[in-house]
C-alpha cells in the first residue's frame, strides 16, 4: 500500500473517530475549505462553513455511529478517489431507542494541499434508509 | 480550459447524444472494462459488460433523453473528476405519453487510458425522481 493510500484510509478512519464523538473541529480539519457533499434527492451542501452548521445543529439532538469498508483508493499526481461502503446510524441523545439507519456506497475526492496532506474535497453520498 | 478539460467535456457530451440515438458501441467505448456505476439504494454496476446488458434491456423498450451542466472539470495526472447536474427522461418506444424523469447530481472518476484516452472509470449518480 502506497504512503498516499495508507493516509487517506487513516484520514477515512478519523473522520468516522472524530464524528462519533462529536468532535466538529477534528471533522472539519479533514477538509478543504471548499468541500461540497452531494445527496441524492437533495441540495448539495457547499462549503466546509455550511457543513459545520448542519452538523453542530444535528449534533444537539443525536450522536451518530457510523463504520464502513474501505473498498478502493485510487490516486494519481494531487488527486485520489476513494469508494467505501458505509452504515451509518444517527441516535437520539435522550431516548436512544429513536434511531435512523443508512447505509450505501458512498465515493469521495480528495485533494492534496499545498502543505501535502489528503484533504476531503468532494463527496457523493448515495447511502439509502435501512428498513 | 486545458485540453484534457476539453476532451472530457466533448466525452460527456458524445455519452449525451450516443445514449439519445442508442448507439450502445459508441456509449461502451466511452468507458473502462472496470467502470463501476453507483446508486443510490442499490446494488453497483461492476464492469462494462453488466452495464451493456442493462443499457441494451433498457433500450428494447425505452428511448432516453437526457441533458445536463457540467458544473466543474478538474484533472490530475492521470485521473479527473466531473460534477454535472443532469436530466434524464426515459420515454416508452410504444406510448409516447408514458415518461420518467430523473434529476439530480451525479460525480465521475475519469481515468487516461495507455493509449492518452479519457474513460469513464467511476460514476456516483444521485438523481431522483421527479414528480
Amino acid at each position: 500500500m502506497s504512503h498516499d493510500e495508507d493516509q487517506i484510509r487513516q484520514l477515512i478512519s478519523q473522520w468516522h473517530r472524530a464524528t462519533a464523538s462529536g468532535d466538529v473541529d477534528a471533522v472539519l480539519g479533514l477538509m478543504a475549505d471548499d468541500a461540497t457533499f452531494y445527496v441524492a434527492g437533495g441540495a448539495p451542501i457547499r462549503g466546509r462553513a455550511s457543513f459545520e452548521r448542519n452538523l453542530r445543529e444535528l449534533l444537539k439532538s443525536w450522536r451518530v455511529e457510523s463504520s464502513g469498508d474501505v473498498q478502493e483508493v485510487a490516486v494519481s499526481g494531487d488527486l485520489a478517489y476513494t469508494c467505501t461502503h458505509l452504515k451509518v446510524s444517527i441516535v437520539h441523545r435522550s431516548d436512544a431507542g429513536k434511531v435512523s439507519t443508512r447505509a450505501g456506497h458512498a465515493m469521495s475526492i480528495w485533494r492534496r494541499s499545498s502543505e501535502g496532506r489528503w484533504l476531503l474535497a468532494r463527496d457523493a453520498n448515495m447511502l439509502a434508509q435501512v428498513q
